[in-house]
């Protein structure tokens, strides 16, 4: 078989391959991140690269245009390689992985709810360290055995677990046979002082690590929230409970489709599952690396990992077949997954460390949703409070101490910057704050101040909003034909509204928002409007009776929740009752990877939560109708913004 | 390197071996068990051979005769092949891996003490079913699920968990991730109907397999007994307990050592601790493997193992360094071993299937004595019992319900026919039963009447207590010289009595018993009686207190107590109170496979027995010196012997 060298532009990698190599597959296996949502069939048209050099075939594709053609363009998943190539690939094609870590730093500094927690309750928080011990998924200890004498001979084995039960008053403990094997040696070249590690694997406590000497004082684990877009991991000291860093990647699954029900399609392909089990699995232990790379801890030291996910990325996680999650009637192989030790699905940290995935309520509600609900400590007060995270799948919890219950939403992912024609995620040179003046003119504000690469979630918000206000919008989120304004044209066959012109842009376009993404983000709005007051309507509530509103989700770093309550995205009632809180989720994880109760609380949420299916309910259909607009048919919900 | 050819006569088993090839390692890799016991050191001289042609070096050794050199005899462990040969192995110098099956035939009908036991208690037995609850290590559930609707739509884990926990009453139930991975396709495969292996898992129940179908009525398990010199398998029905068959074998680890201390030293040198390991394993699964061809079971049908062993042996199996037990102050690394799947050790089962060790007491008192405890039923009865297990390390229990005492004897292997001249194991051809006549003739039976080939255990028993009942023998043990017979001679520097000339033998020489032999006999049963002695008076009790006596080790299948207690190995009280009850360890295996309170028993047992050391006491040097005579320096203590 002939071989080809296809060398990549910028950037310069170059690998070796096949004549006939699948061109998409060939930019992933030379390392490079390339946008694909559709798994590769030629759909979605994110793949655009440019043949400089070279002979290849290459499918016809109405994605491409005339002028594009003309230029080289060429969707990767639809090119083979037929010669040496060289390959030129555009920055918008590319998913740049670079830039996230930067983002992240904003999320390492938004420290969760806790310290908001405070200020509304007067000094107390919501979840108080006192209401569970601190007692992280390992524990490490410190042991110096008597050594054995002909009067006090008893095994090494049993001479360990007699003085753990002396100073740790667990019930049961038990260990590994690799433990026992290395047993004797480590206790005589240690000189009978070792130190244990010891771990929560359901009911039983097992020693999980035995080591020689002293290293008490160095335990580390990791919190994940594997999201279908974003995977973040938190490091974390678990004997100080410091947060050392945080750092995301794109879920490498991307490649494979946007969606779950995409990937779980593509599970179901040859070597699939393997593959989208693999990158996640990629994923996150390159965020260990990173993570201990840059706090120069061994990875030995790192015993405990907690996932918080949905259900699909958990299945994926941990190599189950997803594929009955999307068969009537729509079971999950597993939402409670016993605790393993984490080298069984692959992430890298002591070989003989745990994992734990947070229990999830159903195939729509995972983990993820668990871990928000402890974070907000919906299970730990008596406030009604309602939970509402952003996301593909929008999902909302309400409840309080006594009861519980959620829904989900098929949002859809506009609001992360997805699916809308200059959308992007809350990273460096995203639009998340937008004002227009009365010239119809928008003045921008870009996440770490660059120039302006696209609209992330909570600049949709802002625009929206303010294109209604200025009557470029109506109510049906139609473009007012009627308003004469240079930033006002009809496009590619649609209405559109130039936000920031491609002179003034770090795009090579100008930054737009088209009619059919205001449609779009009217759909996800909506979605989510709907099954939140068909939530609270369910209970035979009022939006007034809830008392505290949580919102999660990857908007960006800030919402303006006037824009958000302008558009009828949230209820319009007391600004004050509600709280940005950002990754929910990965707050949950934390605590969870720090206490061994909170793990319980989650299970006990899990079980007690009731969800509620309105994906068949026609009640909904109708809300969701009205909320079709902007913010809603009926404006009387929506006091403030009428007035 | 140069390549030569080696052949092995009788058999003609052939191999190609480098240049400078140990010979003896050499036979070992074609596949020929060759007698050895000093670990190939050139010390015990049973790996004698006979180079027929070829080039070889070999070193000088006492072992080897002027006449036998002359023959062509060398050690092979002392021998490096330069050249093709081809070398003739006697059969003296085999382990008659052959033979030793259709013994176990007898092992196989001797059932255990069971119905022994129904005759001393009026037909109550011991240990009677209604005791223990039938809860085998591994049980079969076969279970019809309800296929999930859009009403019931509970993950399949739930599922599962909801209805074995409906159908059976246990606390904690969890599984493992492989389980999990395959559920959705098993339950849908199956039709939702499905077999479900549970198992016990220290405190834990476990899902360990879960099938397509039902294969409830297919549940089998191995008990195993794996002594230092014998290991034994039996195959159960763990479902109606049902015998199904027994095999026997060979510790391989002979190969490296005799006894356990030479194996201990050679855990320490370069992979013996491995070799040691595999040796023991192989031979697990060899048994293994006939058992279940024998029956035409499949392998995956084996869910459970139970190992009785001592200390080192079970250090040795499960691959545990066990060079601490021979050091100061004797500690091993662990008596009691959490439940481990089988696959851990290298038992080949069904590859989730669970294997235990029944725990031990102490350094000295293994799980094969806490299991022979448990097989006599010293935990559930009322009469002070005494249980003697005569092996090379000789162990005595004495107890009750109320309370248990053991202590062991270096006994030495004279009674499995080991360290003496004409000595062999209790199989074809070994002289079982001995009578002497007026002409000082022996008169002799042998196992399955083959011409004798050599004396076991119960014959040294036989022949020693005639020897003294016709004056042959002295009470110190010494052959009278004043005899005339033409069976009595002087051999090779010391004196010895002809038992079966070499024309009547099967040997090709007369099979003798030497002075030094019944110096190693009086040895033997000197160091038991005195440990069984001390150990009794240590509670202030008399022999006669004793309400029953169980004999257990392998002397043969039949043992005359008369003669036991004539030559001072059985203390002289009532012959009513003794049973022989054969292998004890692998009757007490049995039980705890087949019952799972049984091990909490065991486990009680070995918490509870005490371990008294006599070997730093100078009173048991005194019963011991006192014990050297036939029956004993105190005829006092031999009523019916002085009559």
């Amino acid at each position: 078989m002939e071989k080809f060298k296809v060398v990549f532009k910028p950037g310069g990698k170059s690998i070796e391959v096949k004549k006939g190599a699948d061109l998409l597959q060939v930019a992933v296996a030379s390392g490079l991140h390339i946008n694909s949502s559709c798994a590769g069939e030629g759909i979605c048209g994110r793949c655009k690269v440019i043949i400089k050099k070279g002979a290849f075939r290459t499918e016809p594709t109405g994605r491409i245009s005339h002028e594009e053609r003309k230029k080289g363009y060429v969707l990767a998943c639809l090119t083979t390689v037929e010669g040496n190539l060289e390959v030129h690939v555009p920055k918008d094609s590319l998913l740049d992985l670079g830039k996230i870590k930067e983002a992240d730093a904003k999320l390492y500094r938004l420290k969760g709810i806790y310290s908001e927690a405070v200020d509304i309750d007067k000094g107390k928080p919501i979840i108080s360290e006192d209401v569970f011990k601190h007692s992280p998924i390992s524990t490490k200890l410190y042991i110096e055995l008597p050594p054995p004498t002909l009067d006090d001979s008893v095994s090494d084995y049993e001479r360990l677990m007699r003085e753990i039960k002396e100073k740790y008053d667990v019930p049961i403990v038990q260990t590994g046979l690799r433990n026992i094997r290395r047993l004797g040696s480590i206790l005589r070249y240690s000189d009978w002082k070792v130190t244990v590690t010891l771990g929560k694997r359901n009911e039983t406590t097992e020693v999980v690590i035995i080591e020689p000497g002293d290293s008490s004082g160095e335990n580390y684990g990791v919190a994940f929230d594997i999201g279908t877009t974003t995977i973040s991991g938190q490091l974390i000291n678990l004997d100080t409970k410091e947060i050392l860093g945080t750092k995301a990647a794109y879920n490498k699954q991307i490649m494979f489709g946007d969606d779950v029900i995409t990937r779980i399609m593509f599970a179901t392909e040859e070597n699939g599952l393997e593959r989208l089990h693999h990158a996640v699995i990629d994923n996150m232990n390159a965020i260990i690396n990173e993570l201990i790379a840059e706090h120069k801890i061994p990875l030995s030291r790192l015993t405990g990992v907690i996932c918080a996910g949905n259900t699909t990325m958990i299945h994926l996680l941990l190599r189950v077949d997803p594929t009955y999650i999307r068969k009537e009637p729509y079971v999950s192989t597993a939402n409670f997954v016993p605790v393993i030790r984490a080298a069984e699905a692959g992430i890298k940290i002591h070989p003989r460390g745990l994992a734990a995935c947070i229990p999830g309520v159903s195939t729509y509600v995972g983990g993820d949703i668990v871990a928000g609900a402890v974070a907000c400590g919906i299970n730990n007060t008596d406030k009604l409070t309602l939970l509402i995270d952003v996301g593909t799948n929008g999902e909302i919890v309400l409840g309080s101490r006594e009861w519980m219950a959620c829904c989900s939403a098929s949002a859809g992912p506009a609001f992360e910057g997805s699916g809308v024609s200059c959308g992007m995620r809350a990273i460096k040179g995203a639009i998340g704050k937008v004002e227009i003046n009365s010239k119809l003119e928008a003045k921008v504000e870009t996440i770490q101040n660059e120039k302006p690469m696209g609209i992330c979630g909570s600049g949709y918000v802002d625009l929206i909003a303010e294109m209604f206000k200025r009557g470029i919008i109506k109510r049906d989120g139609k473009i007012n034909r009627d308003l004469k304004s240079k930033n006002i044209r009809k496009g590619d066959g649609e209405f559109e509204y130039i936000v920031v012109p491609k002179k003034k842009a770090g795009s090579n376009y100008d930054i737009v928002i088209k009619e059919s993404d205001i449609e779009n983000i009217k759909r996800s709005k909506g979605a989510i409007y709907a099954a939140v007051s068909m939530l609270i309507k369910k209970f035979g509530l009022k939006f007034n009776d809830v008392k505290q509103i949580f919102i999660a989700g990857g908007f960006g770093t800030f919402l303006n929740m006037d824009n958000a309550v302008f558009i009828g995205l949230l209820p319009d009632i007391d600004r004050k009752k509600f709280r940005f809180v950002g990754n929910s989720s990965l707050i949950g994880a934390r605590e969870i990877l720090l206490s061994y109760e909170t793990m319980k609380r989650a299970e006990e949420i899990a079980g007690k939560m009731t969800y509620i299916d309105f994906s068949k309910d026609s009640a909904y259909m109708d809300e969701y109708m009205s909320a079709l607009f902007f913010p809603h048919t009926d404006l009387g919900q929506f006091p403030s913004v009428k007035k």
